[in-house]
């Protein structure tokens, strides 16, 4: 169930076709999912999404794993379950270990129970994290 | 402001005092920040709470830097901004980078649109993603 | 799969027949989605709540399309995929194009993201920007 | 800092006075806090929300404390700070004790840890939990 | 779906079967629910997250059942649907009526509702609220 | 109070100052708000976020308040106050009135109140409501 078609190679325009030919090559797999194909519908996002994308998660001052593994985090505290099983599919696939997805999950869940500490006690930011100077 | 009295040490129980000792010790500073004043109201907390972040952020399958990071992700994600302050300045005394700081931020930044997008497209789960067996 | 039964028009009371009666009257069609049927196990919340989404949803001004285009925004946000679902079909019952759901999903997917970049730099809400008096 | 002026006493006119004083006979103090100053530049909502919150907030199946519990906790997950003290403080003047409040936090941290990890987990609800039919 | 395999009774080590037959003992049922099959994958977590979640929801301050229905407030706030099915039928099992489940769910959707106003007309915190000192 | 130092007009780069110079332009005003001082430490992030952002809030499909609206929503709910303040503000600049503003955070609050009844009750969506073919 989606909000929108989702966009089939039969159906999709020459510039959608590029970008789904270009997710195939990079990634290295003939297998385009869901998401690109529901957001296809909008083929300006679509082309702006995914080279901001590779360009976001190349590896540079930080690998390509610990970027997946970041995406993982972030799709978990917003509630984002597609986000959460298609990335956690990506870090596996660059080369993540059960061992270290275990830790993402108790780091995670820890900055979660955190989180939620902090706010309910209501402190203000101690003045020596400041670096706005 | 606070929803607690922040403990200072002239009023710390000898509990809460070794708790704070062992801040101080492991971190190499003096300062014992206010969230861990707030929390000190509740001895059983801060004795659990602490044990348990000190092993679930020493450097395992996932280096320590790693893993602050993917804290400051959750925290961002949250909208926790004194967690968010609190473990930017961790990452930095771990070693983290002005590079890697710009890129932590694009990454969420991105996570934060895509979640977006996901949603809005209400893309259901692709089955290749299942590791349920 | 939910936590309560669902009402069907069988087994509903006088004063949950009334709302359904209504809510169909409303939107023009026999149909009544199952979150109504849920909430009306609790027969005063389900009175208020129509009654209140009623003049709240009318145009005033705001137009209809725009509040139900506000609505879908907060449900992509809270992950509310129910919401984000029904709020879609009912914004284009009331007239949103494709092209309109395109740009939805971009300036959505655009706060999202620097709303994780300001949470991230922790910025202080400038003072020009106050209106306490 | 607020996105409108707050309504002072003065200024109020009589629809928003009258709140004003049942705000404070309801609650027993003089003090109105500044939610209801900012609110009451709409006085339909002011008037409409007051009754609701009243309503809602009236001991019924559950005490009035209980209620005010589950209040700080939802505010705490929406990282709501102003609401988190608000309502922090009315559960102190509904009896809530420091044990208690300590008890709520802890609650709150370890629903935040399970959430995180079951959504990192992608775990789908067991068929046993429904209850629609 | 989910991230990780489901560890099933027969595949469960001696530790992970320890703690399954903890559960099913503490909560005098057969059935171990999907969540804590995921969780097994990492049996360190499992063992000490089943310990804290017993421990931090036995009676005390606060009794079994206002726990729960602290936890599935929580849940409702983060969007986690597996946990609000998990907990709203852990609440029921503790002797929550449907007229309490239809109450508590009215606080959470009165609470969401004043959070999203807060917000928006971006209050700050009355300084009477503090206790810092 | 920042995670970063703000880059005010003596120490921008050309390449920043370029931007904030474009910034001012396209406002109509020499003031450049602390955000962009906060993203100008990373050049590219700024330049790219900043031609995004116009593109994507110019008028099109959707006139540039109801896009403001939008922006001003999801903020809310992500519980981002400086991109509410900001967001507020740029709403009243392109010519919200004082009653739009009103409306905005009744469907708002409405929004909030609903999404939490939904995942409270755990609804899943009605096929009706499928768009993916």
């Amino acid at each position: 169930m989606t909000t929108v078609a989702l966009v089939d190679d039969a159906s999709a325009s020459p510039r959608v076709r590029a970008v789904f030919d270009d997710i195939r090559r990079t990634r290295g797999t003939d297998y385009v999912n869901d998401f690109w194909r529901a957001v296809a519908n909008d083929p300006d996002t679509l082309e702006r999404l995914w080279e901001d994308l590779k360009r976001t998660m190349a590896p540079g001052a930080l690998d390509a794993l610990t970027k997946e593994l970041l995406y993982v985090a972030v799709s978990i505290a917003n509630a984002c379950t597609y986000c959460v099983h298609s990335h956690t599919a990506g870090a596996r696939a660059k080369g993540m270990t059960d061992a270290q997805h275990a830790e993402l999950l108790q780091v995670v869940a820890m900055a979660q129970r955190t989180n939620g500490l902090v706010t309910g006690l209501g402190v203000p930011t101690d003045t020596v994290f400041d670096r706005s100077r």
